[in-house]
């Protein structure tokens, strides 16, 4: 059995998560606080940082992309990257927008300031990055709702990693209640399509003790 | 011809500048201010950053890590990103080192602080943000030496994009002179063997106005 190590809102955690089960492989979660800098876990990754997988030989792999890139490598079925270079490209691109300019305009700002904050003993949300988080996450719905109009997946006619990079992140903010779904109807519908996927349930399970999510986070019906 | 939109002290377009001239394809750099927004570049890429590459058949690739993977998987000789998923896991792993930790804990803390918010018109540096860096570089340092105490490369026994990451971001560090080079003999040993690469060569004839770069930035014997 694989382990993989993670945070439950961490979005890069969630991908790797998602992207085991569409491949349909098992593993055990070892939820790992990486703030704690336990010697065994920087042993395993040095960067310590999650997500980390653990292969039952011994194999260690650190980090949504490597892994990710790894999975779809020695698991042919189904892609998650696409069939051809260019392909491969705009899904990459995709995912980068998501891990870079999402987490630093959106996630950060609102799943970092109200959760991994208080998680971290650092203080209260600061006011200005959280407006600015709301602010920015409308820009990026607009963007995905238009690739949803012109496409059936964020990249193109199949699922794949950038829609799994995309929910990942999504879902950590859903899970703060920020997503002003009901303005973006491509968006919700995108999300939606998503959210029944067998490989994304387990996430909606996810509980932090004393923050629940509001009721629309995990009804595949909101 | 293949165009490159890029910024010269942007450690992401010199990873693909190398990463093209190790593949020995043939490009003309044209400077992109992703700040000012222009409509023209935003088509090209509507996340409006660089490094943008476009081919001659109009094919557009938007980001470091898409562009090098492409790169890689369409013109195989050399391969910089290894034979196997076991090795290329590892490369990433690097990759992503330097593009997501060393970027935030010393690119940004120097390069950005130093010369990106001048060149934005935000003031000058914050010099907690600068002193954070010099902490943390040696850390850095440390890690690189360690890493090419056990190997030939950074990944491994050959060169690849790891190198080429780590060469990126630390040529621009150097570029403000913020390099402690003396103090760490193994890492400098190994930027000298990045340096003294032809593929390297042209980001030491880079020069930004106003800011010329310390006298050992171009020396390959420094």
């Amino acid at each position: 059995m694989r382990s993989l190590y993670h945070l439950p809102l961490c979005p890069f955690s969630r991908r790797v998560r998602i992207a085991l089960a569409e491949k349909r492989l098992d593993f055990e979660l070892v939820e790992e606080r990486p703030w704690e800098r336990k010697p065994e876990f920087l042993a395993l990754n040095p960067a310590g940082e999650v997500p980390v997988l653990v292969h039952d030989d011994g194999t260690v792999l650190s980090g949504a992309t490597p892994i990710c890139e790894y999975l779809d490598e020695t698991v042919l079925d189904p892609p998650l990257l696409g069939h051809c270079p260019d392909s491969r490209a705009e899904v990459r691109r995709l995912v980068d927008w998501f891990d870079v300019k999402f987490n630093r305009e959106v996630t950060l700002c609102l799943v970092g300031e109200k959760v991994m904050k208080r998680m971290l003993g650092n203080g209260g949300p600061d006011s200005r990055a959280v407006r600015a988080g709301f602010a920015n996450i409308r820009i990026h719905l607009d963007y995905l709702g238009w690739l949803i109009d012109h496409r059936r997946w964020l990249a193109g006619d199949h699922f794949s990693l950038a829609d799994i990079a995309a929910a990942a992140h999504l879902s950590c903010v859903d899970y703060v209640g920020d997503v002003p779904w009901e303005d973006y109807p491509s968006a919700k519908d995108w999300y939606a399509r998503v959210k029944s996927r067998p490989s994304f349930r387990p996430l909606l399970a996810d509980r932090l003790v004393g923050s629940p999510p509001p009721a629309h986070y995990a009804d595949l019906d909101f």
